[in-house]
């Protein structure tokens, strides 16, 4: 997209249309974007600059901008407002705050159901669990697969939690589509662009982590390759970039929270499992995360991490995850947000979010 | 030091000087630490594995340790409690958090009296103000030198709050010496060992800042050049390490607040505006510091940052920074941490430290 | 694998096929490797205390050792000496250098050729071009696709040159192989694991580029994923890791040459057009990776890079690449090396390379 | 200084007095660099843009230049060609490659004739050693202050080589003065500024190391610190920045050489020892670093590594140094430059450089 089409606040539905069309017929795609006071509409493409003079004479428009950044869909400038996205009646951006919690990988059907009622209980809104792990050698767990995606579906049904999963392959995109709720894409595959395409062209959320070596401008533009699909359902997520500081496995860059909320409008959750590497660290970096201004945290929980086949040394204690829960929810009503209680009294958050 | 002598629950005074008489007598330096429930000693020197059955036969040893960090004044092992600094009556460290404000550097009588009054009204415990300034260009404001620091002592004095400016140069310690209440260690200071050493003889705080490519052991060391010449009041800063990420001016590394803390017993702040770089990433780095635990925080405030002589762009309103005390005292409260309400009702944390 | 069996210098073929059988049986994977003096088996497997033993007594056999090392196929411990690989007659590896070059992406027939047949000219010994293109952007130009890979093909064929292309989707490595002689794994794919397998699975040689974020154990494990499936052709790449050095595009980390060297028996290329991002800086780079003792580099050269659909600004001049050829030449001569000159009276490294 | 006054080829000396005088009157300080063709004077200070009209009428003024650039007196565009220095009639800069070994600290009058003699048969131009270490341990051996600097001042004698040597506190400027050749500015006191500002109001040269967080823009200002004191000798050198690639002790920046040649006229030298941190890799580095280019390598060598104070591990054996400098010989000739041979047949170095 060379242009961002802005509507008039009194433009109606028609004049929307009209320039749509108008915008395919210049060789252009269009995408609409509804907001509570007006439509703007993007028009990807090369050859813009005579175009540009064309579309503003339309009815109803207000004004044609050409934008420079490398992303579009992506920014502040063509979505103003923060995206809220409603996954199985659960809001998720803007101000809710919403805690993932799970195994590193799914290993069993009772480490899974055990971890899982666990982290409910304490007000997790959400399972997370891999059924295909990236790991470094060839030697070791690979994860369950198919087996894996079986039972992370039924354990999201039977505690009524929408569930994510990692999808490591473009061949994967079908049988992960249909066990789990939101596509994760791990920080290693955040630049494998055709896994990126292929779950832009379905209707489930995803959820992006950033490469440790990926500026934020890097992340936005693996975003935009989801939502150029059509697919605008798109999370991001801080999980530890690479530098010098060896203390800890990655260096949390709890910075880029304030720094993409700046740019897009897309949710940010932090990971503080993989950043830290070590258990201790886990709080302080989830509730920095959450301080900071996140729309919420992906935290690994395991009720026996010595014999977690998966990055044991990060999980936290089902009973420490209650206390980490609790001191989320205060800081985050500190900062203006509110987090999503989704296994207790939460009937606010079930509502549909609106116009999403 | 090589050794650490732990002495019995039971050992009286006279078991103390005893092993310290004996510890000179090796040709090693000891070093008493007195705690609630025990005393330690330290014993710093080269050969020591024959020592080490001796003191051990002394009356009211329990257990003679050869220690293998570099650090060793600075560790926990150490020095196992969170260290206490009473400065000026305010307490430092352990469940206490202090803020510390003001301008980048003193300009004027008027901007900094301003400043002062600005955020004590809000809170600030402490009165921060440059009179030498590190700036990387020779063509640049280099600081007021000693009509600021008279400035400074004025204010510190008028206001009634503890002062901190940071020394550049080994020769000009006597001089600061004289005019404000603590030592700052700029960040390119760090391993300017020379200079340590010299704050080290003085009996003042000393508040060294992380070098931009330090790791925490080497933090830890410049720290023990300090303490291994008298000087037990030491603060720590973490205030952003250099990495890839280009968005913010440095990468403030949140997790170094935890991982100091289980390393070693000093105050650890953070510095969220030079890690900033930006005014409006200031409050949300700094509230995720005192999220991760930190001991405080280091705020650059200006009145009227446009016309500041000194990174006039990442200095916060006084206005912005009202709020931002108030948040810091609330996420405070929830991490099981206090602010020093210095300008306030704030009886308690008059009282002197004890046992410090 | 958790062994390596080191058989005897006396042992002969009977006694190896002896160890192979009984390692399989074990439930181990077997994997050979014939020295010019003694052959080693490695035995990939979990449980093998028992098993150590057992294979100790077999006839022939000298010694069975562990080894902790993550990575297994990829070290020195298990392949003393170089590899050398053949690669349609030109060895790879050992003393020889080889020099990749041409565009970074195959735009059309006239360009691919005419670069093809300068870089031929000015003696690199293989041809590179990208078919499939991995853009930041999903609104640039993504390559030719298999049209571009005809062209590759056809190009190799008519000048005699080896053709490497990259593959990003493990859906496109039946494709790539049946049109260019060598897979490139680019560097936002070097943990792509899945992708990795299968291009192990085949018998065409492998160029893995190391991540910006990866450390050299990482790379040596991603090596490891393609060595594990039995393809024990790999060519590593320096190509530039991410720094806080903005000046150039990446930071060329020239130490990984001998470091790798050390701790593994693969190929060590340098990638200085990556690294660098401007043409001015190839050259600087390009003799500092060969003089660090490189076996080889890859080089982007363009007739016209100021209409390149991709990294124009960092192709080399075909004129400039006749003279940077001529200086690698001399210099590898200098560190005991041996630039293969396909294209010219090469005569000694047509001959296939012995006992790879 | 904010303007670069450009002569006429025809300009006389008056005409260059005249508009010395006439920046002075201004305010401003003048800087006069006189080249083969034309003189240019620089006029640092703030107020300008009425003074460039004043200055633009005097006689034999071609043109005024504003730049933008934080560094001046370093850029290319201020001078234009490579500064060559004349230290103790070896040249330095420009095509002239010379090196300097020897141990890394001054030990013993023994370890450093023993060493000295060795390089300098080996062919190396200057002599190192230091009296006065930066050492992040308070506990270890930090140097033998004076009485090192007296050994160094014999050895440099009676070798007939310029001595280099570190100065760590601006109270040490005047000693070091008068014992060694060439000031050495540590890595960590790249932005000593005080320091830079002492060693820049001395005739003698500047070598400075580049702090392992430095930008090279920082680099420069940090030699702008120096040559704004009128000191105009000064060197660069490149000693590894940090990075998370852990398996060197830094990272050589080897493109570092280039991009400074591309902005800066002084000369720029490796650390391969300190960046390697091990002896293994020193050569490796060097003979990299010669390729790129640069004006020569600073190596550490020591006799009985084993038994050396401080760093051994990267200090590389005179009989290693000898096969060294026969390749750095070769691969300088190479790339257009020619390695000073002082300690041999090397008549041609010993004319003085002209127009310095």
């Amino acid at each position: 997209m060379d242009m961002i089409v802005i509507m008039k606040t009194t433009a109606v539905a028609g004049d929307v249309e009209r320039v749509v069309s108008r915008v395919s017929e210049l060789g252009l795609a269009p995408h609409v974007s509804k907001g509570e006071f007006r439509t703007i509409v993007g028009a990807i493409g090369e050859k813009t600059p005579q175009f540009r003079e064309q579309l503003e004479q339309l009815p109803g428009v207000d004004e044609v901008m050409a934008i420079t950044q490398p992303y579009r869909l992506a920014s502040r400038e063509f979505h103003e407002a923060d995206s809220i996205l409603d996954i199985k009646g659960i809001r998720v951006g803007g101000p809710h705050v919403n805690i993932i919690a799970g195994p590193c990988a799914i290993e069993s059907r009772e480490v899974l159901f055990d971890v899982g009622k666990a982290v409910k209980d304490a007000g997790a809104a959400m399972l997370r669990g891999g059924a295909y792990k990236a790991r470094t050698s060839p030697y070791t767990f690979s994860g369950m697969g198919k087996d894996g995606l079986q039972l992370l579906k039924e354990a999201g049904k039977q505690l009524d939690m929408p569930t994510i999963t990692e999808v490591l392959d473009p061949r994967d995109v079908e049988s992960v589509y249909e066990y789990a709720d939101i596509f994760q894409i791990g920080a290693r595959n955040m630049q494998n662009f055709n896994l990126l395409l292929e779950v832009g062209k379905t209707d489930k959320p995803v959820f992006i982590k950033r490469n440790p070596a990926a500026s934020i401008t890097e992340l936005l533009m693996s975003a935009e390759h989801v939502l150029s699909q059509g697919n605008h359902r798109v999370m991001l997520c801080e999980r530890g970039i690479r530098t010098f500081a060896g203390e800890t496995r990655y260096t949390l860059d709890v910075s880029a929270v304030p720094v993409i909320q700046e740019r897009s409008h897309l949710p940010v959750f932090i990971d503080p499992s993989h950043a830290a590497g070590k258990r201790d660290l886990v709080p302080s970096l989830a509730l920095a995360g959450i301080a900071a201004g996140a729309a919420g945290a992906i935290v690994e929980v395991h009720s026996c991490p010595d014999r977690a086949l998966c990055d044991g040394p990060q999980a936290v204690l089902p009973k420490n995850f209650i206390r980490l829960m609790e001191q989320i929810r205060q800081i985050a009503d500190i900062v203006g947000h509110r987090v999503t209680l989704w296994g207790r009294e939460d009937e606010q958050s079930r509502h549909p979010a609106v116009g999403d």
